[in-house]
């Protein structure tokens, strides 16, 4: 998946960066796996902590204080946070619960995934299940593909005829 | 390892940041990995574009420029800047080459990892072998090792008898 994401990339001449929370890295990680990934993977943050989630990504803290770390406008904020602070063409973004505990009232297995892109941003919830890094690791499998699938499918092409 | 390196600093009420290069997130991955590392662990950076390890991390551009980004104080300063962005009490870093090409100069598999803690900072060079994963994965466990080693071994205790 992340080597698909990363040639598709290499075609469009395209960067990426990643927003973190329960994934750790994992998904900076996989992106940067796959040889030339240099040239599209600008970096990443991994904001573990909460109150990193604003000072470093530039989430409102009114919306963390209010809905908690584990939301979807939080996972759209990372996203297009990230994007903003590596100068990327794409901000991919995690949150969620990983466990043993609940968190900020969402039980274990809550996750959001979002992908912020030139046209704007999409966010995905999921509810998994599993122990902490089989959650992780559908987490990192699932924003990997919302960004496949955020990705235009060809390279823009002049008209033809004209 | 990262189990060990959580436990230790959970005793003694310290956090940890990591800013990574050619691990990608690994590290910062490992460090999360056990359960209640979300006390300790604060976050982390991957720079993986050699200029955002200035605009994002604050490692000196004239450095960078005049050693490229796989270099001993590189690897300093990117640890004593995660540390100070994250809040943290010891800040971790790895740059190197992972391959499959050589990058400024240096051979694949010439890494530095750093440690920054509230006194001061140490620096250990590793050349390595092996792809790219293995590299990665050597680096990895160099840091986490020498963060192991620079943490205090026992908890300040209180004199006897006074």
């Amino acid at each position: 998946m992340s080597a698909t994401v990363v040639v598709r990339l290499l075609e469009l001449g395209q960067s990426v960066a990643a927003a973190e929370s329960l994934t750790g890295g994992l998904v900076t990680a996989r992106l940067v796996d796959p040889p030339g990934a240099s040239a599209v993977v600008r970096g990443g943050v991994v904001a573990y902590a909460t109150e990193l989630k604003a000072s470093v990504l530039g989430v409102d803290r009114e919306l963390l204080s209010g809905q908690g770390a584990v939301d979807p406008q939080v996972a759209c904020q990372m996203a297009t946070g990230v994007r903003r602070m590596f100068d990327a063409d794409w901000g991919v973004a995690t949150t969620g619960v990983a466990g043993p505990e609940p968190q900020d009232g969402m039980p274990v297995g809550t996750v959001f995934v979002a992908v912020a892109g030139p046209s704007g941003v999409t966010v995905e919830g999921l509810r998994l299940s599993g122990g902490r890094s089989a959650i992780r690791e559908a987490a990192v499998k699932a924003v990997l593909d919302l960004l496949a699938r955020s990705l235009p499918t060809a390279p823009p092409t002049s008209p033809a005829g004209e």
